[in-house]
């Protein structure tokens, strides 16, 4: 691997949005320029990029549409949480070589006042990768939506879609440290053996290739879905609404399967929600910022225990990024997707 | 009014469901009959039945889908919230001419073992036919969902629907109780004066007349929405949904304006909830069985204090329970839709 800028020290290359997505996401709608390198100011960072996380939310935060925050601005550097090195440091609570764990963007070096940077990573703990998924938003997000929102029971059916990537593999996981039965839907064979066989799912199931999803949910469910952990939305989350046992909790983590606008329409789940006295809720990773430290700390024992176990699918070079967005979005990945801008220190 | 039986003083005249509804429910599907008096065995009352309820769960009651509970049978009686008055006893914990709230059907006599007794009266305290409704299963009801499934804090908004019959007139008078702004979905003009003159609403809206309802709506929650306490279902659902605040909560107690079978399309809500971080649960009385007794004491206070105020829609004589059955699920009830089968004691 080539170092950052071997070629030109003095550039900073950077991945810019230059077009909101109409229909797909796409590769086009990026483009990698070359930024002056930044300094840091008084009171500031400069972080030189390791990681970037690539994340299914991004296609929200390119969207037009009016979301959880504004929208990535047409020709700014695209958003990213991100893992980095400090390299030169006015900031009195970070020192050079501090190993952090932010929201640098998709650029080889940023400068910060510390308010985009999430936490310092000890590299003798876990790799620092990790802190972009399984101890990072993949994990935080699995337990928040899991133990936080559905707040499983030893005995119960947890259902989780997108179950081979970085958070639907936690979620399984932790289901199974619950006590629980861990049914997982995916997108291809070799991801239903990951489900089974890496993360310890007690039944996975191709949603691509099975003839009937809801058959095939309600056996590998014989007792129906306490908690479902949905990712996805429109059919999937159709399937696994018809298998509900009374007060089944539902968290909404993602829509990834649906266009985020127009709304489309699907079947009306009030009356479902009433018989079963069911619940679905909507969370979000970021309301629950003031918990992460205590979040991060309990999954980092079950990591070390080797309870909690992780894939990463690597993309090489910045010029990468785009390309990592599309495949995930496509359900290419198989484990977490991340994108390889720097040598570990 | 007459005395039952007056002239048949051994017949025990019954509402017998004779067919399930195909679309709408309508009179015809029960037929009032004439069964032999009952009369109290070992362990068992005779209750005279004094006041039917008329509830919009009656459509699922009644209907083939599988739902809460085994649907009434054909050509069983009509099952039905009551009160009556004990008229004879061989149990040891009712006396005769105890006045009690029941489940004892749309028939004018029945006996009873206790199991389908809920609770002993006092007409000292509030009016006996409160028990089916502000006292009963529309202010538990409202209760259930608005305060323990909602959790309104005060200076939030709080939008009802069905606002000004037995349960919604409930909901935003507990809204107010809480300190919240009040807002109800109601379909006739005299029914938004009730909901603004006689129970304290902030904005009442005539969702038949209004022409742009999401505009309606935008107008009378001007802060958006924070708890929805839901009866209906459809469009004023979808109406509600585009004015939800981050965090609100929302309590599904009916879908009335939703054919039960087949499950008909809307726009799906698994987006908004997710970037709102919102919350549907479905909620059933029967889940509140062990907290009757203090939620009933709570709203007890509330109505002797003249902070609960209901109106009761009366039919008088047995034969006509089908037709106000159907009077209520056309929304031509104003107040507490009831049948007054017998003379207060």
């Amino acid at each position: 691997m080539t170092l950052p800028n071997a070629n030109r020290p003095n550039a900073n290359r950077q991945v810019v949005l230059r077009a909101r997505p109409d229909a797909g996401v796409t590769a086009d709608l990026f483009e990698t320029i070359e930024a002056p390198m930044p300094e840091a100011g008084p009171g500031e960072v400069l972080i030189r990029s390791i990681w970037f996380s690539v994340d299914p939310a991004m296609r929200g935060w390119i969207a037009e549409a009016a979301n959880y925050q504004e929208p990535v601005p047409i020709g700014g550097v695209m958003q990213s949480f991100t893992v980095g090195e400090v390299m030169a440091s006015n900031h009195p609570d970070y020192a050079v070589g501090d190993l952090v764990q932010g929201r640098q963007g998709w650029q080889q070096f940023a400068v910060s006042d510390g308010s985009n940077i999430d936490r310092k990573l000890d590299p003798r703990r876990a790799p620092i990768s990790t802190a972009l998924h399984v101890l990072g938003i993949n994990g935080i997000t699995a337990w928040a939506g899991l133990v936080d929102v559905c707040d499983p029971k030893p005995g119960e059916t947890v259902l989780v879609t997108t179950a081979a990537g970085g958070v639907g593999s936690s979620v399984g996981q932790i289901a199974k440290i619950k006590g629980c039965r861990a049914v997982g839907i995916t997108g291809s064979d070799d991801k239903v053996r990951m489900c089974l066989e890496e993360y310890g799912f007690d039944a996975a199931i191709n949603y691509k290739t099975v003839p009937d999803l809801g058959k095939a949910l309600a056996e590998a469910c014989p007792d129906g879905i306490d908690c479902f952990f949905d990712n996805v939305g429109g059919a999937q989350f159709d399937a696994a609404m018809e298998l509900l046992n009374p007060h089944a909790r539902i968290a909404i983590c993602g829509t990834i399967s649906m266009p985020s606008f127009p709304i489309p329409n699907g079947p009306r789940v009030n009356r479902t929600l009433l018989v079963k006295r069911a619940r679905i809720q909507g969370f979000l990773l970021f309301d629950y910022v003031d918990r992460f430290a205590s979040i991060v700390e309990e999954l980092t024992g079950w990591l070390a225990d080797g309870r909690l176990k992780y894939r990463e699918d690597v993309i090489d070079g910045i010029e990468g990024a785009p390309e990592a967005l599309v495949r995930l979005l496509a359900g290419e990945n198989q484990g977490k997707q991340l994108v390889r801008v720097g040598a570990d220190p």
